[in-house]
């Protein structure tokens, strides 16, 4: 991580009112990218970065010239209907183009690019968003100690942490093709299940549908084939964070698990958040990465002092239930759980490492899920089969007064984010939402 | 599967000598899809289809208008960087090409077509490959019960085949990153692993690098997300076929694979041959798929009259192994085991029918590996680890006198497959080769 800069100070304000507002997720420190258009159109997507109520639009900022150097290159790279060039420019131009909106925004500024950026506003409540990258590869982590704990506890309770996870940052490929972005509604899957005590298998909808609460990590520049990615520069190679929802359905899913691990189970949906919120964003929210003296400590090419220094993250983490009846009554969703990213057993930068050691390359663009994220205790809990108990205790929706053992048809599941501490802006990840559908008809 | 027609008759002829040589891969009755462009230059890769021993250019003869309708439209698709958008035009589109190459390649035609077609023929020993298609994703299958068996054998000897195999085509999704075509050259991976009777895993160069057989399966048309393809209409998904080497390293493998299956262990690298055998020449090798009446039967949506009555392929298929000492030694690469594709335990058609019954969305160049293809008898296995029994009774690489337990620096393996039967022309797969380099150093 760079250290921190102007662009962190948490007095800074800018001209724009509702990027100063208590409670904005989008403040003059954020400043996420993702990717729009006017809504309901055929416009083409471009990049564009939130602030306050609006979104500065890439295109027409890069247009207006206003941006010299390597800020302009990027906003230029930015302003495609992909982040991909973007990403693949490297933190010193996201930096660049950080500083100059960010000196733009600032209030009191009074510049060709401050014109430029006014130009180039367009409201938030007049856009929609589609996937901010073309991605490559989708890569799901499982770095969560307690959701390792939680889950095999129910699927294996002799033995419920396998014996690589305390030296391995274990992952996963997922599917990309059915990643959609907040606002995704999806048929609940078929599939094959078999129940305790039954010999044959049976086929039909999904009856233990699950969210789980992750982050997406976006790469940025990526590595070539044979190319490991040492853990020292792992950082400088992600692009930002975000909100991803991995459905699950667990019936199906702890049926074809063996031994090739989660298919069907997951790659019905995964649902996204818009906004990339940068690594350097992030920077004044970096904590110590402290892995207990009891633990295994990690084997030397998964060790390194700034990982020890600054390799965890703190990110206050929401997951909401709306269902059908909250929605018709016009109750607030209800909060089933909160945590923080800090309590991961792995730092992202050692998932970077670990991905790549074998030689695999990274591209652009490419998604990490972090894996569930779930806290030491039960409420903070990622995922509904924790909360429930594997279903046998079902959770109680306060606002409905409704319970939930697995998800209904009808609900939608919302993941919210934000950092916040003394002296420093809140910023904020805007959220994931998706919303599940009845099954079609056998 | 559509019927027989003219374009399968054994004994068609073309003016193309070596299109008619003995043994060749490459007969009228094949024609096979290609992206390439001339060796060593920087020309856009384009699509080409391999007749004896040449490629039709499809740049040159979409351009020549020689082709009318459905197949000048298919030529002009097949003309770009990528097959995708021909891949994406579906079965009539992809028949009617064939028609047209066919007929103008015929012995006798005379056709503003057959000039076109001469015209744009270039030599395939001038011309270099990439892969074939932009892969959204890949998935790779395990559907050969034999592999299943004598892999399972080792690493769970009480229960080696698990329950779900005999009921669910298993499948993961893999890393499209790093599939090359043939011609790739990789280094052997690092990576962690544990040894029996250690307590701590160590870190370094694989040393059990092993490579599976599987036949690369490539999407045609997709389906939208929620919507299944029943296995009535799978079949007129896949637009063809080819030879992929799911390199494998097992100690990296073995070690992370518990619970979320294979990772590091398969991502480095995965070799595909370049040209695709389509679906329609495979017609006159389709069998009867039979499950053995004491093998529990497929549940109803993974079984129908169209696959009991044609739904296994019948492709013969070598793994050839050739070390470093045969090349300087200019001695020919040791066969190690021969198998043929009738023997899996799953047709492709229910692959399709299980990938996307629970809502999971396919897309034009999505790329399928069929899993290791090994027979029933030892001598069939499609991976090494089979053939030496773990490592324990190294295999004879009888050109050389040299043995392998696992794969050595140096080593390529090159996979062949083809297809004959007595009144239809023997057509081939051409092949994958890979060649593992050294690690490097840690």
């Amino acid at each position: 991580m760079s250290p921190l800069n102007a662009t962190h100070d948490g007095d800074a304000r800018s001209w724009l009112d509702t990027a100063n507002a208590a409670g904005t997720d989008f403040p003059i420190q954020n400043l996420p990218f993702g990717v729009f258009r006017r809504q309901g159109t055929n416009e083409a997507f471009r990049g564009g970065v939130a602030i306050g109520d609006q979104v500065i639009c890439l295109g027409a900022l890069a247009a207006s010239g206003a941006l010299q150097g390597l800020a302009g290159e990027a906003a230029q790279a930015g302003a495609q209907p992909t982040l991909n060039a973007l990403m693949a420019q490297g933190p010193q131009a996201w930096r660049a183009l950080r500083q100059a909106l960010f000196d733009a925004l600032l209030a009191g500024s009074n510049s060709a690019a401050t014109d430029a950026v006014k130009a180039a506003l367009m409201p938030l409540a007049q856009i929609e968003h589609t996937v901010p990258a073309r991605i490559g590869d989708y890569t799901d982590f499982y770095t969560s100690i307690d959701h390792a704990r939680n889950v095999g506890m129910l699927a294996r309770p002799d033995e419920p942490l396998t014996p690589n996870f305390q030296w391995i940052p274990i992952a996963y490929h997922g599917r990309v093709s059915s990643i959609g972005v907040s606002g995704q509604r999806y048929r609940r899957p078929l599939g094959q299940s078999m129940r305790p005590g039954e010999t044959v298998p049976r086929y039909g909808p999904c009856a233990r549908l699950d969210y789980e609460l992750e982050l997406a990590i976006w790469i940025g520049q990526g590595n070539a084939q044979g190319e490991p990615i040492a853990l020292a520069q792992a950082d400088d190679h992600i692009f930002g964070y975000g909100l991803l929802n991995d459905w699950s359905a667990r019936d199906i899913q702890f049926w074809e698990m063996a031994p090739l691990g989660p298919f069907l189970g997951k790659n019905f949906c995964t649902t996204i958040s818009p906004w990339i919120v940068t690594q350097e964003a992030l920077a004044p929210y970096r904590l110590p990465f402290e892995r207990p003296a009891a633990e295994p400590q990690p084997l030397a090419y998964l060790d390194d002092p700034r990982t020890r220094r600054e390799g965890a993250l703190s990110i206050e983490l929401d997951v909401l239930i709306e269902s059908q009846r909250m929605r018709e009554q016009r109750l607030a969703p209800s909060r089933v759980s909160h945590t923080n990213f800090r309590h991961q057993y792995w730092t992202v930068g050692q998932m970077v490492a670990q991905h790549t050691n074998g030689g695999c390359n990274l591209n652009p663009g490419d998604l990490f899920g972090s894996g569930t994220i779930s806290g030491p205790t039960h409420e903070q809990a990622g995922a509904l089969i924790e909360l429930s108990r594997g279903g046998s205790t079902p959770v109680l929706l306060e606002s409905s007064g409704e319970t939930r053992a697995f998800l209904e048809d009808g609900d939608a599941v919302i993941l919210r984010g934000w950092c916040e501490k003394p002296g420093y802006a809140r910023i904020g990840f805007g959220e994931s939402r998706g919303e599940v559908l009845p099954a079609v008809s056998v």
